[in-house]
């Protein structure tokens, strides 16, 4: 399953780079890195193209001993001993920021884990989602992304798209605004129920479907019209996508703490961001229909 | 000693804002917010001024009962019983970000701290310190800042310069970066060797020196002139910033915590910030000197 995962990743950061060539107009810059602790990556990151303001698209194939502070801030391996430090990790993690406010950043996330030779119960799990993040709502655009993910769910037992949807709106959620980072998608942690094939089916498909969620999104905003102030409200946003990056995410503080590439961990963070005191917006306004829902998630899709 | 601490807080924020005003040719926004839990606060943010981007002068007044999460985040009050997370806290607290990249943030911030009846040894203590954060180095500058604080270190037995001018370098770590915030200053916390006057006596000493410190070193940046990359650079400085505060600033982590004023616990962050995937500079340029002493902190005096 290692080398399973790994080829998917690598297969599948091929096909979306090539499709964002196409709509950017430039190539991404490649790096190739090795942990000192064990394994590497390839990262590859878009900038000054016509479409993104920053677009990243990662693969690792990592392994070493976790630090206690490391394993105790993954909800996986709970069960294990502390001799099951040992682990081995692989995905692919991508987040792309367009500079047009009208067309949301969107993040997606692929992984499996092993910790020990993980054989034992509990001691290997996927985990992964997509999620998007607005600065101006659109319902169709945020309809059609959830569809995709729950047609993907409803082929696989091991799938819930209801339970993986309310999951994303809970992890997303930046406790000290009160508010989600974006409209959701799905997001799922230490799945292992069913056998690792039935697993990596589900998140095969859901990394391969990747394209078809976003990329008609993308085109119907990415040249829309739009005020500089409209811009200014995205750069708002996209510090409060700051705050959740740097103080909640479970990611980024896994890579801190395992001694991951710096800019490649951070490479989920905006070109630009901005904090202006005690923002307000009017109470009818567009900006304020996105909050509203940032505060209270909708269910999109009737289920 | 309570009263007294928030009356000297108070007075300071006043003196502080005073002069503010005169640079920077607005007046502050102020709120005076309470706590749902207990005290509250007054906050004091410029914005649109021609001297400063961002500019916050906070004093508060807070008390209740601490989380053990808020609790253990704290490293004074550790000998305390668990019975003992009543607590009351008053400070002040300002960082100031000018727009010329030539000219230093700063931040400082004194606060006093009780835990139960605050009579106990270990059950109150005094924190605080000011550091200079430049995006270009000028070396008077650093002496100077680091000058006004030696002094009234030597004036009083309960500081010790050399002590708290590394506790500094040493606080403002960004561990993932391999590099300070900034050229420090000082920094202490849990000072309870002596008595309760001969701390706040220091600690008074150091507020109303704030101005001294700082207001010399703006006067001669201010109006330097500047190309766009250096303005660009200083953006991607204030990203930085940015990742100390949120990821390892106990001040914001405390705040967080104990479900403090949101907006005034992140008026430290700058009104923008600039992250560029895997930004280089060159190794003879002003930037890299500013690195270099980021990455080995100088001594700035002779001791």
């Amino acid at each position: 399953m290692r080398q399973k995962m790994s080829d998917m990743v690598h297969k599948i950061q091929d096909e979306i780079c090539e499709k964002l060539i196409e709509i950017d107009g430039v190539k991404y810059r490649q790096d190739e890195w090795t942990r000192q602790e064990g394994g590497g990556g390839r990262s590859r990151v878009f900038s000054g193209g016509k479409v993104f303001e920053k677009a990243g698209v990662n693969v690792s194939v990592v392994h070493g001993t976790l630090s206690s502070e490391a394993a105790s801030s993954m909800s996986g391996g709970r069960n294990l001993e502390g001799t099951d430090l040992d682990f081995f990790a692989t995905g692919i993690s991508l987040v792309l920021h367009p500079h047009n406010p009208m067309a949301p950043t969107v993040h997606a996330n692929y992984r499996y884990f092993e910790r020990g030779d993980g054989k034992k119960k509990g001691s290997w799990w996927f985990g992964g989602g997509a999620d998007l993040t607005p600065s101006y709502l659109f319902d169709d655009d945020v309809k059609h992304f959830h569809e995709v993910y729950k047609n993907i769910c409803d082929k696989h037992d091991i799938a819930d798209y209801r339970n993986f949807k309310k999951w994303c709106d809970d992890y997303f959620f930046v406790k000290h605004r009160g508010e989600r980072r974006g409209v959701g998608g799905i997001f799922f942690d230490d799945i292992n129920d069913l056998s690792k094939e039935e697993c990596f089916s589900f998140v095969k498909d859901c990394a391969k479907s990747f394209l078809v969620s976003y990329i008609p999104i993308l085109e119907r905003r990415k040249d829309m019209s739009y005020t500089s102030k409209q811009k200014e409200w995205q750069q708002i946003r996209r510090g409060r996508y700051v705050e959740f990056n740097l103080v909640y995410d479970r990611g980024t503080t896994f890579g801190l703490n395992t001694n991951g590439r710096i800019e490649s961990i951070l490479m989920s963070l905006p070109l630009t961001a901005r904090w202006e005191y005690c923002h307000e917006v009017d109470s009818n306004s567009d900006e304020y229909k996105l909050i509203k829902v940032l505060q209270e998630p909708r269910n999109w899709l009737e289920l």
